[in-house]
């Protein structure tokens, strides 16, 4: 055993975040480059209803917001969704990563087990922390950053695999 | 502390594998349903450089099987990358899990400080078996999986966000 709850979460995410801004920034460019409006990325979808790309970055920021907010306990810090340009999405993640920075790693110690309780479409599900973070939090997260970048990649943004990993 | 290497890779990693077959059962039964060759599915891409949903799966193969080589040590199975058919990619995941699920968790342990080179286009980047787990093989494997899901939603199949999570 030599991992934490913590460890396998928020600092990847806020990793992940950073490389997923520098992602924004390419999309932002190719847009500005090829005279496109920002909204043709912005609002592209892979199909008409699957979230456009400023829901995969809200739904990414809130998947690990809450994972500060169920299993380290912290406030709820309510975001709204209202982003509707690249300059509102790149505030988004950064209002996110601060409050991930803000969480000690100490306040998911000895949390593995204690009751999350998801709402769903049909009711509600209840996880301990530990099969939350590792079977959904995780995986959700990775889901919307990759979509983001797949929607960017399917518009033709010249962005590749090491955009996603980071460089580091 | 409470979290090893192996909880955070290979059972989640085996999970969704289970959840991408479901998935590729339900691309299968579209296809067929709508009078489609199964290759304008298999074949799909998000844009024509980037990988084909026969790679995806592959990519995600091989992403996991490479955490038990280089972490857990198990002798590497070279998988050819012939897959052409739904049938092949079920045979080619249930090979893959076939290994995973051979691989004993205590052969990751203490493994956290290993060095673990990987081959790049550009020469090589050795990591820490931990920072290889955290900020590699995890996010590039829920990559691979996103992308074959988002390939099949994008091309129609009535798929949703609980069958990449799986409803367990």
């Amino acid at each position: 055993m030599s991992l934490s709850l913590y460890d396998v979460t928020l600092p990847a995410f806020i990793r992940s975040f950073e490389n997923l801004s520098a992602i924004l920034k390419k999309g932002e460019a190719f847009a500005d480059e090829k005279g496109l409006e920002h909204k043709t990325l912005l609002e592209a979808r892979l199909i008409e209803d699957m979230g456009p790309l400023t829901a995969q970055i809200q739904r990414a920021s809130d998947t690990a917001k809450f994972v500060a907010v169920r299993v380290a306990g912290i406030d709820n810090v309510p975001m709204a969704d209202e982003e509707v340009t690249f300059a509102d999405l790149h505030a988004r993640i950064e209002k996110t990563v601060e409050i991930l920075k803000a969480v000690e790693a100490s306040a998911m110690d000895g949390k593995d087990e204690i009751e999350v309780v998801l709402k769903t479409g049909s009711g509600s599900k209840t996880f301990t922390a530990r099969d939350y973070v590792l079977g959904f939090a995780i995986p959700n997260f990775y889901f919307h950053v990759t979509t983001a970048y797949a929607i960017l990649r399917h518009k033709g943004v010249p962005i590749g695999k090491m955009d996603y990993l980071g460089s580091r």
